[in-house]
């Protein structure tokens, strides 16, 4: 059996629980407290992260490698298009997000707010706070504007872009940090990847003391 | 006429540098300094970062991405290997150095060092230093531990793992911080991939009030 080594509101984590259900996959979740450095962990993945894949006789790491080794081998659904150029922008969207947005906006933001609690690291430190909220307002425009002029944001098909993307957001959504008044199209969007049966999984997740928001599961948000 | 605007040290646009050259494809380089956020650079990059490559009518952007673009318009000589589990090892050595090796070390040397004088953000931090300096050692033993078992870093042909780990390390080798005693394997792979002829516009690189360690243009180091 496929094993993930994940947390739950892990943006990575979920960008290859999203994969691997889109793809239907069929995988054995198991929670990994990799804050607490256990040797066994360690002994799977050096860089001492999640996600960690167990698949195919191997121990895989980095969610962008495992992506691309499952659109390898399960090319269907297809999530990466077939023109190198189309191939480009999924890439460098996922590469926006899990960089870019990942450190001005997930970090600021989820990671003051619930990882820092979780693995006993202090309090959120407000100015960070405040700066993921300035920064969303940015990411949240700069999608609008893809989504003005494409279907989804990577073009007019539903690509590993969208599933980076929404990875994000649905953690961020999970803590009520998404503002759903701020753009019609975004939540559209989000709105359609949200109502896939590949987003399950991702919508029945509970974190012990932090309950999701009240729109979290709910796909007429 | 390709342009590549990037900035000599810096590691990613080392790596499009490297494949470029590897593949023969001929590219104007342009240096820009990114820090001072030229409005033009901006509209040729939001993220604000090098390298940005202007190449068959886009201006492209993450250079992982624009590696993988590469290699799909221009698969000869191939730096990513056919098989799914191949490609994904390559991927994932790619992410080691680009993510942890660059977090853990090249941030803490070269940002530190150069970096900082260049964009005129003041002075090294020596505990940042000194953690890149005790990073770089671990990093070299687990560059040692692949090549003990292989010919390159990802198998045994010469892949883009390997020239994003040699963006790397050549960088930290202008300013001296590569020790060069403590493993002759890691030696020997530097040796021949610094000898290819792709290898020599870097090592031409000269940055003002930087002079290059002795070392860094000899092949026979």
């Amino acid at each position: 059996m496929n094993r993930l080594y994940h947390v739950p509101l892990s943006p990575f984590c979920r960008k290859v629980r999203l994969v691997l259900a889109e793809k239907k996959i069929e995988v054995e979740l198991v929670e990994e407290r990799y804050w607490e450095q256990d040797p066994d962990f360690l002994r799977r993945n050096p860089a001492g992260k999640v996600p960690v894949l167990r698949m195919d006789g191997m121990t895989m790491a980095e969610s962008q490698p495992i992506c691309e080794y499952l659109e390898d081998v399960a090319p269907e659904p297809a999530l990466l298009p077939k023109g190198a150029k189309e191939r480009y922008e999924v890439r460098r969207l996922c590469s926006w997000f899990d960089d870019k947005f990942h450190h001005e906006v997930t970090a600021n933001l989820l990671y003051e707010r619930v990882n820092k609690k979780i693995t006993k690291q202090g309090y959120p430190e407000s100015k960070n706070v405040k700066a993921g909220a300035r920064a969303i307002k940015y990411h949240l425009d700069y999608m609008t504007w893809l989504l003005d002029q494409r279907r989804w944001l990577a073009g007019d098909h539903m690509t590993l872009a969208d599933f980076a993307a929404a990875a994000h957001i649905s953690s961020l959504d999970y803590i009520s940090d998404v503002d759903w008044n701020r753009s019609a199209n975004v939540k559209d969007w989000y709105a359609k990847i949200k109502s896939r049966p590949a987003f399950r999984g991702l919508l029945a997740d509970q974190v012990p003391g932090f309950p999701p928001s009240q729109q979290y599961a709910d796909l007429d948000f």
